[in-house]
């Protein structure tokens, strides 16, 4: 639509999340410009506008505000001048500043969910080891060291089960001395005993649109809808998230729960994104205890893991409604069009250029769909791609995710 | 999987066909090269391996050589010679070039596929007006003139309903006569009076797999499979297809025909292909008449508009296994994930820069999958997008898909 020279949308950063966004908007037949921080990114070589940059490099913000009057936010670790200095040049950032500055860092998102009302595990900063004994005086042990600020996949979180931990573990947070005091800055949190991880992704409208609101909600694989005219949201199903070493290992939707659950969770959700002020497409994830009550973990002010599933598993992906949202569009059918659906992701095994082995052999299964994300470099514990399955239940879906997932090395 | 300098793909064209080739590709973690005749092409702008040149070509052809060592056809124009070349830098070509042969010419086609006992309409050359008259001694008024090559969209085509025709019809279809004589050259054919006509993708594999083939047809919506090894083939559900002008206007899958009509149309189909030697993926066409008849229309070589469906339809689409085969991977499923769907054609309206007027009342019909190719310019008639929906029978996605149809104009 837009001419050469321009694009109609532009996605800060190039990983995997921005590729599948990219394809999306390919697909309605969008131009896409990407900046990331080096060239050949995953997003940024499908597209002629590219733009290489540190996400607080200004020239390279310019060139992409030239480009294109809105812009995705692949990664909620851009600087808030960043956004700033976009927003001042009249672009659309999508989340807007004020609702990134309160979800990236995790002390402001979750003072901001307890304000209104939401469920969080008890939680405090965590300026020193004395931060974190009191915090055990107060809840106990286990507790939960994070950074406020840039963890991801586990990266920032570390599990502290007695005072020995703690030193060492605020030390490999925090990184070296000479690290800015905001990238260093922890928070502790109460060890919630959790019996399931669930996920929601909740997308929601940006602009004045013209949807016809259904209100319909079939059940635990519908998609519910709300909203409408210029505060749309739809929800994806409630899913559950099965981690393994703070790594999304699976996902299974819909998440086998009672539905008064996956009807809270919902609930949860919606009212999370809101708290947050997020516009877009956003994931939130909740722990589910043992007696049932649901608690926030936290929320990615963007798409997510936890529905890359939807790509075939859902009338409109998250990646599509993300696209939509952000163009003002009216949003997609977040229902689901299979049973179920199953996806598993494809981790590095190896420090040492990509190459997928296996892959014919995991093609030949039935029913698995797979997704490379073209990373040129494979590391251990790194997303390389995922595997989807739809099912007629989780577990048969699961069970074809797996075995296609198990044949691959990536 | 490639490294920056080489592309794991290419495709010797750039329109919607390649671009959605391209999408299935990078999907699977490929990096793909485009060659089309001009710069930013749908699918060449999303690719920095982008080759511009003629069809004819040599420097161009031997870049893209030089960037891949598979490459997929994205029409049937591309004269022998640039496919002997290519394969004379060994490149594999997908079709190859003999099976090319035996189909781009329609006259070549039908003789091969009658020699092979398929029913085809009566044809034969038609070098001038002497031979239209016998013809209509012979089988009656009236008669289909046809472009032996290079007909597209209706665009080689010309009904003639009496002597009065003949001589406007083969000046219209020849062309200048400083045109090339194997331009220049037509057939003409029996006019076949039929009720429906149907179509039918065939994907086959170009090399040694692993395929575990399972045989099961599961009713008109199931993926057919047989071979396996060497010749693994699989068949996506007959469709009907809706034409109007002679373009491509509507696909209804599967066709409401009954069991043995689209057993019979499936069997047809795989038959064509092997007659002609071709791999990859194919669409045939075909005529069912009142009586119940089937007739093999004509063979598109390639990924074709009756199977755009099988993108939001199908386990894996006709794009993807187009990708699996010509790298001698194992072919996706090719059933259909939803009892029935429908895909209706989004044709230009004037000519005029593209813009998609009334798109975001088209996002707004729930279930509606919109696909916008991202040409330029717009032409009255020309393939702009087209849009898909699922549904519990062909008549519910129909409606959905027009509704959105209706709402833009491309």
């Amino acid at each position: 639509m837009a001419g050469v020279g321009r694009a109609d949308l532009g996605i800060l950063g190039g990983g995997q999340l921005a590729r599948m966004l990219l394809q999306a908007a390919t697909a309605l037949g969008l131009d896409v410009a990407v900046m990331e921080q080096a060239a050949d990114s995953p997003a940024g070589r499908l597209t002629r506008h590219e733009v290489v940059g540190a996400w607080d490099d200004e020239a390279a913000l310019r060139r992409l505000a030239g480009l294109t009057p809105t812009i995705i936010l692949e990664n909620e670790f851009v600087p808030a001048r960043s956004l700033y200095l976009l927003e001042s040049w009249d672009v659309t950032v999508v989340p807007d500043r004020t609702a990134l500055a309160a979800t990236q860092d995790k002390l402001h998102q979750k003072a901001r969910l307890d304000e209104a009302g939401l469920p969080v595990p008890p939680f405090r900063p965590a300026g020193g080891a004395d931060d974190v004994r009191e915090a055990a005086r107060d809840w106990g042990w286990p507790l939960l060291l994070k950074r406020r600020r840039n963890g991801y996949d586990g990266y920032g979180n570390r599990v502290a089960h007695g005072p020995a931990d703690i030193d060492e573990a605020m030390a490999a947070l925090q990184g070296p001395l000479d690290r800015p005091a905001a990238e260093r800055a922890l928070l502790v949190e109460a060890y919630v005993p959790f019996e399931r991880e669930l996920a929601v992704m909740v997308a929601r409208g940006c602009g004045p649109t013209s949807a016809t609101v259904d209100g319909d909600v079939d059940g635990g694989m519908g998609g519910d809808v709300d909203g409408g005219g210029k505060d749309e949201v739809r929800l994806y199903p409630v899913v559950e998230t099965v981690q393994r070493n703070g790594i999304c290992h699976q996902v299974r939707a819909p998440a086998a729960v009672p539905d008064d659950v996956a009807a809270r969770a919902a609930s949860l959700a919606r009212a999370a994104v809101r708290a947050l002020g997020l516009r877009g497409v956003a994931g939130v994830e909740l722990f589910l205890s043992a007696d049932g009550a649901l608690t926030v973990n936290e929320l990615a002010p963007r798409v997510h893991n936890s529905g890359h599933y939807s790509i075939e598993a859902c009338g409109a992906s998250q990646f599509e409604n993300a696209v939509r949202a952000a163009l003002g569009w009216p949003l997609g059918d977040t229902s689901m069009v299979a049973p179920a659906a199953a996806m598993v992701n494809l981790l590095g095994a190896a420090d040492s250029p990509a190459r997928a082995r296996g892959l014919e052999q995991a093609l030949d299964v039935r029913g698995a769909h797979i997704h490379l994300y073209g990373k040129r470099q494979s590391r251990p514990g790194r997303k390389m791609g995922h595997v989807t399955a739809l099912g007629a239940t989780p577990d048969e879906a699961v069970a074809i995710a797996a075995e296609a997932a198990s044949r691959l090395t990536v």
